[in-house]
């Protein structure tokens, strides 16, 4: 049987389930806030952060009297909860006061509770370790929240969201560079068009995620700044000066990445323009990965009544009803998930002009959306690499038929027999449905011989010396 | 030499060109707001709108005392206004006031003045004609502004948009039924898949703009109820009892369209959730129109080196250096739109959420993004039709060809030599590169007379009886 | 030790673990598809809507063949399912195949897999109850999944937010009568403007969420139409006649809500436009609620600084530094709940937009946000209703005051002294610090018994006789 | 009465008007796509862009052979019409072509027959100066239009966009220092929180928009990255090595800014991701400015009922009903705008994922919009600049009033009477509607000196030493 014991805060007193660390102010937000509780739940990186944060926070404070034993205590705690050891301890969801403040006080319970049975305490005693006092000391909701959810972006960003692109850019290069001699015809409008590489068109898409990893480096500079110092509203009430520099120290040296206090904190608890910076850039690389995805399953499609120019690996049966059936189910994640990052996107710009005063107070949200968003293109580009990119290969036989039966390798004649000849030729050809080189030969502008020797789909891909 | 008289508001007095109706508040708008002057004027529509509902409320306001002669003058001169004769006098843009007051004065001081001149008095002295005191009599910018978004967008709609869609949806259904004996190979994850007839897949281009109209119908319910009588808050101060049902009454007879008093006055001046809904079948239209548009210009792909089933008409040269390119232009202004229909509808939804209190703000910006889509999806449909599907031919040799090619016809075979054996077909024609019977054959499973009895596409296009 | 059993599909062998129930098209999704998978499940009620297509299939079938003792084994198994006993064996995320067929294949193996148990059967073996041949009898991904969204959609908005929109309704309807003789001072613009009652302001709350709840049953004619019946690309082949309409006769009675077969099959594959216009109504659902959420706060802010005409619920401390501050958390978890909706559509819209040819691949992505976005607002709806609406205390003693220092109440003056003598007393009073009154009387415009007699906050609430 | 001019391409002839320089390509646009035809003109900015790119091509053209006197009148009416001379020789739409090509062969028909004309030939007969082989040579639409398209956007951009939001930076810095020493309520949540000085406040909008400024700036390298050189599909088919760079220098000189040739032709054609990007940065100025705008008229609120700590300049009458109302308009236009902005970045967004292989055909969509948001930003942030911030000015006496009223000013007494005893004055005071002082003298935890020494709200506006 599920025992409890008695927490209070200064609403009254409360029951809290005795084998947990969270206290009355956890319990408090699970019963206010009973919104799809079974799947939205803080993120976990969100939580990494704010302990992190918290281990930053007691080094620093100890400098500033915080007793030694307690700090420690503290900090063992935060490392516990940095290592994942309490998951089931941070129940609450996204939907709760939009500043975060119940998560804040439920690591703050969560980390003095476990600090307390470290130092040899009762837990809910908040002695010798308060969760105010001590773990929140010289902070405020208003700074930790801001600066963990920085904290969290920039390390799932770089730890999940750059070495997936990276991967796939170089898998897209490997492509691109065996794919070089493979000469295939272009489309433009869907119509058929001059003549490219198949190498050439995936030199597109591997500059198109090259860009995408320095569009998301391109926001971590402002990602970087953190809002810890600021307290309440900004002002550092409560704080000894240097307390902000200390803390962001700390904090680079336990995650390794560079962490600095944001030259304004007015701004850095008012506004989160900078999610919104980083929410632009991850739907710009939801863009560029979408359009890849397409034109590939297009060049995919098939197998007999499609363009059919690239096999796709075959991960999975496609169909109950129809033997052999194989779809790009790779595609279709990547741009499933490339259309919630622009959803995702939508509502990290609302909650980004909604501010209000000192404080925006749609944090949580954004967060989770740009946490989300940073999750499915790392994740998707992973599952898209591997299971799709890297066995990716050319159906060389379907190419070089398109390639030759096309009539846009007319325009290589313009400059031997003129722009007007060879739109005859094209017209004719189309019309007749004949190859090119029956129609020019028998409207009489050419011999076939010239014609061998002019339309050379390989003196196409580049422009002339 | 440009000529001024000088007019007084409360602010004070201004000089106003001398041969312009419109009057100080107008040009102080003009001054005040220098925001994208040269393109985002408030649509026609809604001035029209306005002089409207003017006429109406002079009619009315002259049974409960305004003077006959005066309301006669304001009812001819909103009529001109309404007959488009005064374009020249509504310069004001979108980015205004929130609350459309500006223009609701733009109006009323159009209509008076040109009111006085009727009555031979001279322009700028409100007299016998007072923009307020006759004209907006009975009447507040926050009942009259949202009361001509409404007839506005009821309008709009009816004109433009419904018969547009009315007509593309024939000419789709024309079409389904030319095309019913035509089988050809079904495509699901842009992959072979079984037969339907190309008539059965324009049937569904048929359905979805069907249901386009149903979904925009169903918006004129609740667009038809007019704010008017609210006045300044949504209480009625300053109004007669039945003064709005009267003036819904004097609307529905001179536009034609079936107008009545918003049920509750407080949410028509604060929330324009109408207008948010509208917005969202526009963008459930778009969405229809941009598929049918991209399925149209994939399947119109070529001439040689894409699915080619279709001939799109050739309106215009395609390329400078192509010589014969032809590309699906129509299908690529409709996508363009339907895109743009899809942020009008964001901005819609912003707009609508961030009211305040007694009045929502953002009415401009609400009703030129409404007007916009319904004009787009309007002149769009139009222009689709009557330039590329009325003009849709099948090309019935390579849709002929496809099919045949197609190894999902293997699915007719499931019931005479099993799934396990069908399988085995399709992989070995596939992987081998010959025709399904050709594999069939040599696999042993089936004689040549039984693969042309058992696989015939006709039987393969519904359920069996 | 975890033991392994090993299966086969037209891939190839595949080891899944022993103590499942799902097989290995199941496995190959999870191994193929690692994408946020310890978050984003595909969502129960799409697992519970398939189910009880797979019982009413099984129904249906068995009246075409089907083994009555297979049949009735498939329908315990699905019940069972419906009932929710079998949670952990639908692992499968939504970013998988487009078309859900991976799902629809999980929820085949796990029934059939169960069948067998039921039966006396081996798991793995496929006897005496197929995956494909029995349990997706007649059935193709393409046509299940679809239908699985709609009746999830359908039970979901009819069991989950039509219920709780209504409780608000109502909720807002019993303050708006409670609150009818608060007479307190308008805002238009932020700015203060001719009184209402606090009944009239709750008024308006009240229509937009009866409007909201006729949007989304406006929707429900079109979400009660089923795919099933279409199979592979909307012909129904492999089908018989009727199957779809007695297949959607079991449905509704299983699920209690009437279901009828799409009138156009093909539409309902390729399209899901019902989606896009259901998620739009939830995005105007959205709009509103965010309107209501802000107003509220805005009216509750302070206590001592704000507006302070609302006293909201306290719940929970709202600061570890500021005692005694209180939070309007409600408001803030609810317009952010709102901001992610209105995201949300965005996804839906994109997907709606991209389907190809005879079927739209974006199926899980769809459903996903549409029942995340109902599930918010009818969870939000219901918070705010019981932690915060049901609470609002007026603070008469600060709208009374408020009202009587408003200036605006001079527009009662207008009929008496005159529009220009009205707006001299105004501006004197605003410009001096003094009552309307003070500045009236000092204008010599009026005596204070007549000040008395003409200004009546209780006359100014509604239209005259 | 009009007269015309027979003229000749591909698709056969068409009438012209005579005294127009533009040709009958121009003249099936106009007649194939009517849409919107009234109000969405491709921008001016883009047509002056096309005309740089003209005369750069021109100018290096001629050392590949291009006759000196053809290439001088190109360059001449090409200069010509950056000089804005003919701009109603541009009459096309947005919703035309994907590519442009239209607005493409507009231009070249312009400048050709104004280069006809200035060397004393005739109009219509493509000599000497033929619109293809000459205005045109070396190009391609599918890389002049993206040309274009970037060197309007750079040039917009820097033109209109960084000096008016750097102006608006200096005007809030100007307001920010001489705010810095009128210290005010913090409101975090809308509620009272601890002080902070007006300085501070504005400190914070001023850091945002300095943020904004980086932001855009941050796009402008891969903005400046031209397609010129790629021509029909980017390999660069009928040009000479070299080109590019010769042609991106001259645009550069011509326009003062620096362009280089996209480092991927591939990439430049077929996606516009650049776009994207530069909108997003766009789309979070707008939430910052939506933010700054919301807080500025919410402190302005009143005069009476609101918070009233600004006084906003009084531009124009606010109210036909209620004399002396003055509304915060410029805030509201501001707002409206920006909410235009984030959606036409949804537009762009949506075009930018759905380019296919070599050509995206969402481009004169995607920079019409870019370019909305660009021409709203800049004369929204010069308009709110002169008519709103520039003359704000604090209402001292309210700041004051409102700042010791304030409970929340206890939390200054926490180190000296402890948070319990804190917590206590504050709960007493709001209570019994007291001051802090009063409650706190009244529970005996301190003298009435103690209070008047601890409680300053000076030294509670930053950290401590």
């Amino acid at each position: 049987m599920q025992k409890f014991r008695l927490e209070k805060d200064t609403m009254g007193e409360l029951e809290v389930p005795n084998d947990r660390y969270y206290g009355c102010q956890t319990q408090r937000s699970k019963m206010n806030f009973d919104i799809a509780a079974d799947t939205d739940r803080m993120p976990d990186s969100v939580i990494r952060g704010m302990a992190v944060l918290k281990k930053a926070a007691a080094i620093v404070n100890q400098r500033y009297g915080l007793d030694e034993k307690v700090s420690q205590a503290i900090q063992d705690a935060a490392q516990e909860v940095i290592d994942g050891k309490h998951k089931e301890e941070f129940p609450l969801v996204v939907w709760q006061t939009g500043s975060g403040t119940q998560t804040n006080m439920n690591v703050n319970e969560v980390i003095s509770n476990r600090a307390i049975e470290i130092m040899g305490g009762e837990l809910g005693t908040k002695t010798p370790v308060h969760p105010n006092d001590h773990v929140n000391k010289s902070q405020s909701s208003n700074d930790t929240f801001p600066t963990a959810m920085h904290i969290a972006a920039v390390v799932e960003i770089n730890q999940r969201l750059i070495p997936a692109l990276t991967q796939l850019r170089n898998a897209l290069k490997t492509k691109s560079d065996s794919f070089n001699n493979i000469i295939k015809i272009g489309r433009t409008h869907l119509q058929d068009a001059t003549p490219l590489t198949l190498g050439q068109e995936f030199s597109g898409y591997y500059q198109m995620v090259s860009n995408a990893i320095e569009r998301i480096e391109g926001t971590l500079p402002r990602l970087s700044y953190l809002a810890i110092g600021g307290t309440a509203v900004g002002t550092g009430l409560n704080t000894k000066k240097g307390f902000d520099v200390a803390v962001c120290e700390e904090i680079s040296k336990i995650t390794s990445y560079q962490f600095k206090p944001a030259p304004n904190k007015f701004e850095a608890l008012a506004a989160h323009d900078a999610l919104v910076e980083a929410s632009g850039a991850l739907n710009t690389i939801a863009a560029s990965l979408f359009k890849i995805a397409s034109d590939i399953r297009l060049l995919g499609s098939g197998p007999r009544c499609g363009l059919g120019e690239l096999n796709l690996p075959e991960n999975e049966p496609g169909s109950s009803i129809m033997p052999g059936k194989v779809n790009p189910t790779q595609c279709e994640a990547l741009t499933m998930l490339c259309a919630q990052v622009m959803g995702n996107h939508t509502a990290v710009t609302i909650g980004g002009a909604n501010g209000h005063f000192e404080l925006n107070v749609f944090k949580p949200m954004m967060i989770y959306n740009v946490l989300h968003s940073v999750r499915l293109l790392a994740d998707g580009s992973n599952s898209f690499r591997t299971h799709c990119v890297e066995g990716i290969e050319p159906n060389k036989k379907r190419i070089e038929q398109l390639l030759h039966e096309s009539l846009m390798l007319v325009t290589a004649l313009n400059p031997y027999i003129g722009y007007d000849n060879a739109a005859k030729c094209a017209k004719k050809a189309h019309k007749e449905g004949t190859t090119l080189k029956e129609a020019a030969i028998s409207l009489g502008v050419l011999t076939e011989e010239q014609f061998d020797q002019w339309v050379r789909p390989e003196k196409m891909i580049g422009p002339s010396d």
